[in-house]
């Protein structure tokens, strides 16, 4: 099938989280054995549990795909979004935020279930962000909730590797796959994280061959996705397998990998104070520049600049302004 | 009575709310003829679709004495704290947030009522916010609420003037005021918002003179007051009615009254990025010196340094450690 002009952009496809981020010093991760860096599943009495002994929090929308979204819709792309909350006061911050960026987002609430998802995250003094996550209302999260005339509509159909984790959301991410590559559309797939990837390898494998036209990877999630000692071979790896990928490395910056070619981009100097969505803030500056069909280097270089801007400050989300004055200044 | 030694410094009753905090246009203020830098009460629809307008916000608990009290407890300060949240979501959030700081929060969540308040805050680019407030559970705090053991156990009663809106809080308040003096207890008070002292005027005068020992107040709140057409001839007449004023000038800091004696101190510079909870900061500071045995001077100074820090960031609550910090090196 011939791809018409998409009413989309991005189509992003993901756990519908709420975080609650509070600074804390690095002896609250060992003494809780957290570990550190990383994104852990918890139940809700584990969440309970977190959360009475961390300290005072601010809660902001989160959500990796999510955050992606919102970010891309504020540099200008045309966004919309698929994930579960429910229908309480959390749910409804969610939903607010995502449209106030400017995001499509259709999915009903899931009435009478589990609560909204949320994310606690424990930010030491290097800025690490340690996530624990109770995945609520998210595992409810199905093959059902995929509109196939959307993701028709949309460019690329962008999806987290967080979804391997709920029950039902990998039939749901096997059916959006198909349903764009039917449209002649492309799939964009963040890894999210090394732990998650470990948990779900030899899909994640067969996914990345046969359904991911774009990948989206740090140094710790490609090196895992292919047990590989080092990225450069990773790298070697992943060109065989997709189009474009997409590797950040911290302050190295990324390199973008499309066949033989590879693209050096370097990080933007910045006060590290966060990381909590770093990655997310990169791949939505790459879409966004990519999908409006500018350079790969300039995609990287739109990445890299969000990215140091979700850095600089606490939270996974940069201001608005700030944003649309970057670009401005562009 | 004489009064033993209390087990707490402060005990502060005041609106439990949770602040939805975004940063918006000044044509955002204009646009929906919001009163700029002023307290305003909204109903629930005028909330919902005000929050609708909204920019994407961050959600962290807010209101004014319960400011203070997270604040001073962080200072070191013993600190109880009263005050009606749902049970709900918000209300789990302000409940986590409150202990988290060290307060102690006995007050039952109100069941199967309204949902808990919130303050829709719009930040505009000059540092100024904008206050909506839908009250929600907050109108079913009564004089029921006020455990008349507690308030003997507490050095200093610590009330915000907001309470003057919802219809029954006045009444707690009152029975407060009087079992604190009763108990040999001191009572401060907060004037809170120039509007709200019009909105009660004649009340908060018969209060500020028979009822409160400390008073705390801004310039356009202690003018309201006594209609004065300047600050220090409010300075005069205040001085008559109450023990200790703090009057807080903005950018010139400072004026303590007590009796004949005017102590001016400096306001601490900083850059200004949002001065929700400047004045909230400053009595939290003052409270914490002024209950420890400090002087005025050193109660005021700290109350400055407090507000710098407040002003500095988004929100009301300045974070834990940069404030532990501060005190360490003082």
């Amino acid at each position: 099938m011939s791809a018409s002009h998409p009413r989309f952009d991005i189509l992003g496809i993901g756990n519908a989280i709420v975080d609650v981020v509070a600074p804390v010093e690095e002896s609250f991760i060992t003494h809780h054995d957290l570990r550190k860096g990383a994104m852990t599943l918890i139940d809700a009495d584990s969440a309970e549990r977190l959360y009475a002994a961390m300290p005072p929090g601010i809660e902001s929308s989160g959500g990796s795909v999510a955050n992606s979204c919102a970010v891309a819709a504020q540099l200008g792309a045309r966004v919309a979004y698929i994930g579960k909350v429910a229908d309480d006061q959390l749910g409804n911050v969610f939903r607010h935020d995502i449209k106030a960026a400017g995001v499509h987002f259709p999915t009903p609430p899931l009435l009478g279930g589990a609560p909204t998802a949320r994310c606690l995250i424990s930010v030491t003094p290097d800025g690490q962000r340690t996530m624990n996550t109770f995945l609520g209302a998210c595992v409810e999260l199905g093959p059902d909730a995929i509109d196939a005339a959307l993701v028709a509509d949309c460019a690329i159909t962008y999806l987290e590797g967080y979804l391997f984790d709920p029950p039902h959301a990998q039939a749901a991410f096997l059916r959006a796959a198909e349903l764009a590559h039917k449209a002649g559309r492309r799939v964009a797939l963040s890894l999210s994280d090394a732990f998650c990837v470990h948990r779900h390898r030899e899909a994640f494998r067969a996914l990345v061959r046969d359904h991911v036209d774009i990948l989206f990877a740090n140094e710790t999630e490609i090196t895992a996705l292919y047990e590989s000692n080092n990225w450069m071979d990773a790298a070697d790896h992943v060109a065989r397998d997709v189009g474009i990928a997409a590797l950040t490395l911290g302050a190295d910056g990324s390199m973008i990998i499309e066949g033989y070619t590879r693209i050096s981009v370097p990080a933007h100097a910045t006060t590290v104070v966060d990381t909590t969505g770093a990655g997310d803030a990169f791949a939505a500056g790459f879409l966004a520049a990519h999908t409006a069909h500018r350079r790969l280097s300039e995609s990287a270089a739109l990445g890299s600049l969000a990215a140091a801007y979700a850095i600089a400050q606490y939270g996974a989300r940069p201001p608005v302004e700030r944003l649309r004055r970057l670009i401005t200044g562009l």
